[in-house]
């Protein structure tokens, strides 16, 4: 197909083709990369989508995501939009694009959105899970992809402390130095916790959420649920607004980007295969 | 504690210290090592086990194991037995082994056993499983670790197929060229087909399998899954007795020795957390 295939009737041929938005969703592993967003380094997952976007387009191709992550953080359905003159069926993009990415990375499925749609600007809220495995014995097959405690966790006192965690809050004291959020102040609408076998699922969902924020509530309810701290230091923390407050920051290993949460009428996949992955 | 303090009442010292046999469970990801059985290259799971436990027990140490894995395939409870002049308390080999052990293998558990005990010759039965994908798109965050199948699989077709497989039968269509076996006749106990989600999960359980068997078997149930090959097909296969009848070879991503089993009274465990971590 010629450019020119693609100029949308009315519009003069030097106006050039139409652009069209597209939506990708992309599950990755995060423990080769340095986190999510483009480096100098060139070693992180936009850096390398948007080769894989661009080998496949044939021309550069530049994105936008729904949540950046970190070193060693892991996504099951980020979201990212991308404007492109191309017109390709939806499941090309998918199948064109993981040919030239890394194995640990893969495009998950792809639709056309309107031009207003923005991967960020439009999420309603943001979904993220924590895997901790309890055991005597540290993780092998499973490394990388789970945190670990070897000592028995409470699930009463946790979800007890989670409680208070629940609606609009300051979260300073959950919030990294490096964080580049406007305000501190967020909204939780969720926190579940499931024991799965030898596995914890510690499950999130607001808003938005500030720099290491998961991170650094694994380490308050974990340090419940040993017994550590008791439930009702939770609140303690909260009302802090402090960083020096709350327990140190959990390791990534175990935390999983599920993904944004758009507008219903938008149709975008919420579920990916790998979601049915965790215990 | 002094070698002497091991010697046992009524042996006299020039004897040497008492000899323990000791069990250990061991869980492995396979796909960064050249299989199980050592290898002058040293990357094999055994050369890294042997090696910790020799830093740990600070003497060479030895092992047998219930059964070998090739390259990429992992081992959720392997089981080893070693002998040592040693006395340490049972958790003490996990612990101080796993110190020494690369972050995706790691000790599971440690039980003194009867020095008649033999982690191969004991073992009354095996059990794999294979993870298997079904998605139009490939793995990524489970990459290593599944099987993939980008083509729908008829769960009832492939059932119907692994019926003619158990019981005693003469498995030489699924038999490698390089499998050292002296007999090519073994019994099926039960294969367990089940879908979780986007993945399926296969569950085979002999006395004793083949070289590749579990592979082998796993390309001809796939090819009855995805219509390529009607579900009487296996029992063609079976009778055929040569190797040319039967579908390739699987890939070993998806397959995990779950263990062997033993006779009850010995009360090794059977179970380790890895096995919650699977769907």
């Amino acid at each position: 197909m010629s450019l020119a295939d693609t100029a949308v009737a009315g519009v003069p041929p030097h106006a050039g083709p139409a652009v069209r938005r597209i939506a990708l969703g992309v599950a990755y592993r995060g423990d080769a990369y340095h986190g999510w967003q483009s480096q100098p380094s060139g070693r992180t997952v936009q850096d390398h989508l948007e080769s894989a976007l661009s080998q496949f387009a044939a021309m550069p191709v530049q994105t936008v995501c729904a949540g950046r992550t970190d070193t060693g953080v892991h996504g099951l359905n980020q979201v990212v939009h991308l404007d492109t003159p191309l017109h390709r069926e939806p499941f090309s993009w998918v199948r064109g694009t993981n040919r030239y990415l890394p194995p640990d990375i893969a495009v998950q499925w792809s639709r056309e959105v309107p031009a207003s749609f923005h991967a960020r600007n439009s999420a309603r809220g943001r979904r993220y899970c924590y895997m901790l495995l309890e055991s005597p014995v540290r993780p092998a097959i499973e490394r990388g992809g789970v945190g670990w405690v070897f000592r028995p966790l409470d699930g009463e006192a946790m979800r007890r402390a989670a409680a208070c965690l629940i609606g609009e809050h300051d979260f300073s004291s959950f919030r990294s130095a490096e964080c580049q959020a406007l305000s501190p102040v967020k909204r939780m609408d969720r926190i579940a916790i499931e024991r799965r076998g030898a596995y914890w699922r510690f499950e999130f969902e607001a808003v938005a959420f500030l720099h290491h924020m998961v991170r650094n509530l694994m380490g308050c309810l974990v340090a419940v649920g040993t017994g550590t701290r008791p439930a009702d230091w939770m609140a303690e923390v909260l009302a802090a607004r402090s960083r020096d407050a709350a327990a140190p920051t959990f390791a990534p290993d175990g935390l999983y980007f599920l993904g944004p949460n758009y507008d219903a009428e938008l149709d975008l996949p919420r579920h990916t295969p790998a979601m049915d992955w965790l215990p």
